[in-house]
């Protein structure tokens, strides 16, 4: 594996493995919903994946649990900078004052574990939560984004484009996305909110190289990359 | 609300609040199965609190969201002291010294939510998570329960005795849940696991006060327990 970030970046993300907690979405792109044949949500709704879940560029590859079909989705992180509470989903600026940075994510998942979660009504967590079941780029800095509804985002499996598309396609976006979390969980400095895949999800095995990043008005953003087998 | 502890004990306990990950066992007494009409696990099933839902003693009361009916689900939990991963079910000596101390706590879940996320095949965390839907009374030293599978968990509601079994009666013992749990997810030290909770599960409402606290022997454990509006 390639190691893409400088020492310094690796110190910043040591931090990263301190969050209480991380809290993605699901559905938010429309594309996606079809592709998994599940119903549109009327609102957002959410789900946590646990830090120990969390592989931080130069740890090693995603571990496929025994009988598992893995599957990738590539998603944009949020990294939340206060502590914030009841946060009104019309007000875009208080909204994005909560988020400090942000990183690329993949919310690997365990996916016929959650195809049985969700038949027999049961919780996610298991197939979203194993060690490895999110790789992160380093941090991105928020000047490097300055419309996180206007970037692209991508994931390829070795060397093949498998997911490719734009923020603009969330269903929910960011302000209404935190607006709906805060007003159940409060928010704190160091958490980490996924805001959902496009469309192209798919399995990967053992020894595929996945790499995702993020475009900026058509430019590869160097410190989003992840390479990860 | 009395405050339960000294200051030494608050002192303790705010280092709860950095905990990790909070892991739930779900349906893990039969007898509470059935007064929810749930399918009986043929193996353990886990579902995550966020950390932020911690409400220590002294912090107020648990607050109700509107719209949601508000259940109360007394169980044991586990402070986990080193990290641990791949625990064998069957070495129980190994799950108990991955057992730093212990707490009672209080699964705060509403009810309506979860139904509703049963029949959608959607996560629980909503209904599981809501800022102060985790009571923790505060912590056990290990030598205060010298058998974790042979105490009272008790719950009263405006002083009606409303859960009142043994930990005896757990479908999954500890040594079975932390393997089954650090077989997909590393436990670390400060991580919390509640370990489900017997019959009697029921609605409270503002105004309304929970007592729980376990009995060792017949005995009641002073730093067990939690009041709570
Ligand atoms: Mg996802
Ligand atoms: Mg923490
Ligand atoms: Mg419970």
């Amino acid at each position: 594996m390639v190691n893409l970030i400088s020492r310094r970046g690796l110190t910043t993300m040591a931090s990263i493995q301190k969050a209480n907690k991380i809290i993605c979405i699901g559905r938010n792109y429309a594309d996606h919903i079809a592709e998994l044949s599940s119903a549109r949500p009327k609102q957002p709704f959410f789900f946590q994946k646990p830090t120990s879940s969390i592989l931080l560029p130069g740890q090693g590859p995603v571990i496929r649990p025994r009988g598992v079909n893995l599957h990738y989705e590539v998603e944009l992180a949020l990294i939340i900078g206060k502590q914030v509470k009841d946060l009104d989903a019309a007000d875009e600026k208080d909204a994005l004052d909560a988020v400090e940075s942000y990183a690329l994510s993949i919310d690997m998942t365990a996916r016929n574990a959650q195809n049985e979660a969700k038949k027999k009504g049961l919780p996610w967590d298991i197939s979203k939560g194993f060690d490895t079941f999110l790789p992160l780029s380093p941090l991105i800095s928020k000047s490097a984004i300055p419309d996180p509804h206007k970037i692209e985002l991508y994931l390829t499996v070795n060397g093949e484009t498998r997911q490719n598309d734009s923020t603009e396609l969330m269903l929910f976006r960011i302000p209404r996305i935190l607006s709906d979390i805060s007003k159940v969980m409060t928010l704190e400095a160091g958490d980490i909110v996924l805001t959902g895949t496009p469309k192209g999800v798919g399995p990967v095995v053992p020894g595929d190289i996945m790499r995702a990043g993020i475009k900026v008005d058509g430019k590869e953003l160097e410190e989003a990359k992840i390479e990860v087998g």
